[in-house]
């Protein structure tokens, strides 16, 4: 079968490092609080699409460099492009870039691994959806969430925003979001569960590394089948979304993990997880 | 192609007021806490239907005279001649009926304009629904919202409560509204995530102006998109909803909008946009 | 037409007290925390789809004895057979085992009745599936819930918690609670809208059966069909739920609860509902 080794992974647009189980993706372009290019996205999409064949790293953390989490797109090497396709009436390569972004998020919901983002400072447009398309997302009191892209006379229907942010937060904050383009204050985030808590930044990376480590120490198996059903059952009937569920269990009830973990119930001591 | 003019409409049950782009509706009836009638439920349908066509208006304020929203369905008007239906077993009539009331809901969801409710006071029954169907709601602190359909000896599942008010404020909360009638009070609004904002009575519908400009004076075209996904997207799987997006986004690059704020970005000046 | 008396039911693994039109469902083995077990799993699915067919009961309490709720499948009497399953290599065993326990959320979620959840102190596993399928959820400052499977090696999908979750307390959080197996406070469980309200522990059982009284007082009929159309509904498109609700309002419109209603309303006088 496939394998990919993400442990020697070498990334060309962003940092990227594996303690242990946990590979941490950082956003280097602080200058410019760590924008998104054609090429940072593109190398997104094929990373994540790549974790799916890993079977080194258990857990990703994302983040950005410098106080920031990301800017989003790039005005000058994203926007000013897309413009001028516009100009040249080029619609499939609009739509070939339209395409490229969704399929950013389609792959970091698509791999077995959870994420948790690390998101302090600037989080907006793409960075934003970034962190939407996190399963986990950590804040600071002073981070500004904002799906922006109505500033810049787009919808707010951008990489699966109208779909996904509606589920976490609400359909009437959603709305006012995306509408507006406004920013979401990090407490406004926290009470309306877009962040799981908010922590100082000096502690913001560590803790979303701990809480990774605890992940990947866990029944690493199990937790890609929830995340598998998570995005199998988002639309699902209830009645459908149970078997499902049955039989993604009783796949579970077959690995070692779940021997190992009623036997150290059993003997109390704690469980030794190895992800099979 | 078929125009409607909303600045030249001559509303029959309820004032209708356009300034600019933004255009106020107001239930009109404040001696009886402006309930609805058939034929005001009719022409609420028919309104918003037509609106799809408009070009004049780009966003709608709901509100009600008199410091009440809307306490419903008038009691004497319509539940009066429900009742009769049943006696004369007419069950096409009464589905009749609920069809139409559930077609307002419809319609404002389909048209293109983003729809603010401000609402003070009474907000109930059908009240409530056209709170809810909004894309917005800003209330005060003294407003009561309630899902009362079960004092009147109905089922919460009136014009899509069961389905749209759990995305908004989750099933939980939901099911409470909608099996006991209760009045949810401003406070609680605001903290489920009903009303995106309490302000006071004074300022309530300037406030809600106010928002309904700033969308008006944004990319509306772009405002349409955002609200046809919203609904689109409603039950969607993330892949599909991430494709549909990519389509819709790519679109909103092909507007002049786009190109203008890119320009106005360079040039460091603040973009004026026109809606296409 | 066939017939279930709930009030004549005798139960076998658990306390069922029918006072009125309100059953009370005690889970009744204090002294391991009211686990649940191979038997009693089943006789919940059982009882629970018998429901369908009884007339008497029209509200049901779920509880547990001796402060604690339910601390989930016992470690003796489930997990360490189903490891047995495992190391037997017995697949369809596994999967008849997580088919039966899906079945009893499915059942819980068919029958008209809404079930109330009183929970208070452990509300673990299974038993948190539990309070998750009810329709509403009352707890106490001291709850804690824990969707703890992955504690034991298997993933947060069980009984359709990766579905119904999310809806009620948003996707962000319901991914933490199932990734980690953590507890969510009662303050957590209220602010996050998994709990309705928390009262304190001496005053859950009342409440909450003063709650079920005050809904088997009403429009029961209707209450059936509520709750059908926020199943039906829960994966629809918005114009298929508002017209599933048109036809689901429509035969509420020809109960006699709807008639007494309007004439208890004329007479000013309190309705009388009899549930047809």
């Amino acid at each position: 079968m496939k394998k990919f080794v993400a442990t020697d992974y070498v990334p060309r647009h962003f940092q990227w490092e594996v303690v242990g189980k946990v590979a941490t993706l950082t956003l280097n372009r602080p200058e410019r609080k760590n924008p998104l290019t054609f090429d940072s996205y593109g190398e997104l999409r094929d990373l994540f699409r790549e974790l799916r064949y890993a079977t080194d790293v258990k857990v990703v953390v994302v983040t950005g460099a410098g106080g920031n989490f990301c800017s989003g797109g790039d005005v000058h090497e994203i926007i000013g492009p897309l413009v001028g396709m516009q100009e040249a009436g080029d619609m499939p390569g609009l739509l070939e870039f339209t395409r490229m972004t969704g399929d950013a998020v389609v792959e970091m919901r698509q791999c077995p691994q959870p994420i948790i983002a690390a998101v302090d400072g600037i989080c907006a447009g793409a960075g934003a959806i970034l962190a939407m398309a996190s399963d986990m997302r950590i804040g600071t009191p002073r981070t500004k969430t904002a799906f922006l892209f109505t500033r810049v006379g787009l919808a707010g229907a951008d990489m699966g925003a109208c779909n996904i942010l509606p589920r976490i937060i609400g359909a009437g904050r959603a709305s006012e979001l995306l509408y507006t383009g406004r920013s979401m204050t990090g407490e406004e985030g926290e009470r309306w569960g877009f962040y799981n808590r908010l922590v100082s930044p000096e502690d913001l990376l560590a803790n979303a590394q701990a809480l990774a480590r605890e992940l990947a120490d866990g029944p690493t198996f199990a937790h890609g089948m929830t995340k598998k059903c998570l995005q199998q059952e988002w639309s699902m009937g209830i009645a459908e979304a149970i078997e499902a569920e049955a039989q993604a269990q009783a796949i579970c009830m077959q690995t070692r993990d779940y021997a190992r973990a009623y036997r150290a119930f059993v003997g109390k001591v704690k469980p030794v997880f190895e992800g099979n």
